[in-house]
């Protein structure tokens, strides 16, 4: 079989011309909030795990665009009652749901947009996949729930955090990647090898955004810089910092930590003392291992083109 | 046959036990922010609903208990949210979630109900239970952005009024029943016959709870009185006064609704004139006009006993 590379591959053009032609929820003013955050920007990585397990499992990407919308959506949806309860002004450089439409609107939003995307997948898939996408999103809240719980906990271990970060933000990777393999008509060890690979890189990926948060710019990342931790977060370089440190390097962080100074300058002096005890350093090796796990996952797929791909947008993390 | 009635009628006592035996989440904090909500009370209308829809059906209530606990914890997960959106500082007499919790976690507990039903109700049961469910929350949200978009309409007819009400609260009810009679077995008829008595009660529970809100006391229903009209929402009430009202008393609404005068000696105005108008009495008309459709629809059922349970907890609402 010859393989059709150039237009298969760009999947994210794909996602967009689905977005912008095809997509609308039952509620007009919804749907234009959605637009917004939509028009914002973001990689469109869930889905395009989705459109890639499908396409591993022999399926053309094109059939399953309306699955692969639904994981943007719970990503989308979830980030909106987000904005909603930080009392976020921007996200990905633009006003924040809440600043447009008010606090009400944006939470009766992403309820609405969890109900309708789940009476649709309800509607047009068969057991296991409603089943998986829900199961996703109980995770997600569940682990935000549990990194609320773990705010200022310097005794957070790295289990505690792999834990965390699988649920909040690994899990829709998974569920994405799986569903997509489902719907494709995969066999079940290329389910389960797109969901290992999917949880792997979620894993990565939230050590990743932990890292920018403390070594990127506004205009890169499209939030503010430090803000994790503003917010008082246990991200992974703090959890690795704290790994074998000298007393007087906790004991400033428990004061930060317990404390109420969050100037620019108090942020980066901690900023500056993680790196200084290696937990910059140490979140790289972190992400280089979860992304070369989630790349060791995906040796059932073979010589598949879609593994390449996988691997491509694993390999861009270490970028 | 002998009908065993005693044991078998007290379904409200035997959703209690349920809720206070069995019922658990994945996330113990989220368990007890709904158990507070629960122990506050309520009548269990919806998840009564779903009991009696499947003794309807010839099925054993005690079977379907978790399937009736989760149209309960939908109700319970849209109220924790509009306490957070409505700043609501009381629900039911006791604190409201976010005042006990945060609107953090109160968001969070939401969304996670949501996904914990749907992640539960799709491994348990078959289609379209899962569909019906999530077709009822996306009609809730969007009744209540359409309710929120209507704010200070005084062109809102009776058919809008209706449409909204529908989604917004009657939905729910109309689902209550129909996944009980389906998880029970029964014929396509008689689902139909417990869905339209669900969603014809609904409104009248809609109706009856807008004029308990102009005409009733803090203490009987558990919240503050004159709250709709605080919140310039359009009740029936509003709706039918308005049906061919003079000039003055409709200039005299449009002044409250575009103005900033909520006092207390203001709304109370306000209530006198809709009722001066013929607003509370058409108004239970209205609700015995649904009470009415209501209970016609059950025909289907015959002379089973969990009619006359229907009939009775419809005929409550006129009381």
């Amino acid at each position: 079989m010859i393989q059709q590379e150039a237009p298969r591959r760009d999947l994210y053009a794909l996602i967009e011309a689905y977005f912008r032609t095809r997509f609308a929820t039952g509620n007009p003013l919804i749907t234009e909030a959605v637009n917004r955050m939509l028009a914002a920007g973001g990689k469109r990585i869930r889905p395009r795990f989705t459109l890639l397990a499908a396409e591993a499992a022999g399926a053309p990407a094109g059939d399953h665009l309306p699955l692969a919308a639904f994981m943007e959506l719970i990503h989308v949806a979830t980030l909106i009652h987000d904005d909603v309860v930080d009392h976020a002004t921007t996200r990905r450089g633009v006003n924040a749901t809440a600043v447009d439409f008010g606090n009400r609107i944006s939470v009766l939003a992403g309820d609405y947009l969890f109900a309708w995307i789940f009476k649709n997948v309800t509607a047009d898939h068969p057991h296991p996949i409603p089943h998986i996408l829900s199961a996703a999103l109980a995770d997600i809240t569940d682990g935000e729930v549990l990194q609320l719980k773990a705010l200022g906990n310097l005794d957070l271990g790295v289990e505690e955090y792999v834990e965390i970060a699988g649920k909040k933000t690994a899990s829709l990777f998974a569920a994405s990647a799986a569903c997509g393999a489902i719907a494709g008509g995969a066999p079940a060890n290329v389910v389960a090898a797109v969901r290992s690979f999917g949880y792997a890189y979620g894993i990565a990926f939230q050590m990743q955004d932990d890292y920018l948060d403390m070594t990127s710019d506004e205009a890169t990342v499209g939030k503010p810089v430090g803000n994790d931790l503003r917010e008082k977060k246990m991200t992974i370089p703090v959890v690795l910092a704290l790994a074998g440190a000298d007393r007087d390097f906790r004991g400033d962080l428990e004061r930060y930590y317990t404390g109420d100074d969050e100037s620019p300058e108090r942020v980066a002096g901690i900023v500056a003392a993680i790196g200084s005890h290696g937990g910059l350093t140490a979140t790289r090796t972190a992400v280089a291992e979860y992304v070369g796990l989630a790349k060791a996952a995906l040796a059932p797929l073979g010589n598949l083109p879609a593994r390449a791909e996988f691997v491509a947008i694993a390999d861009a993390l270490l970028a």
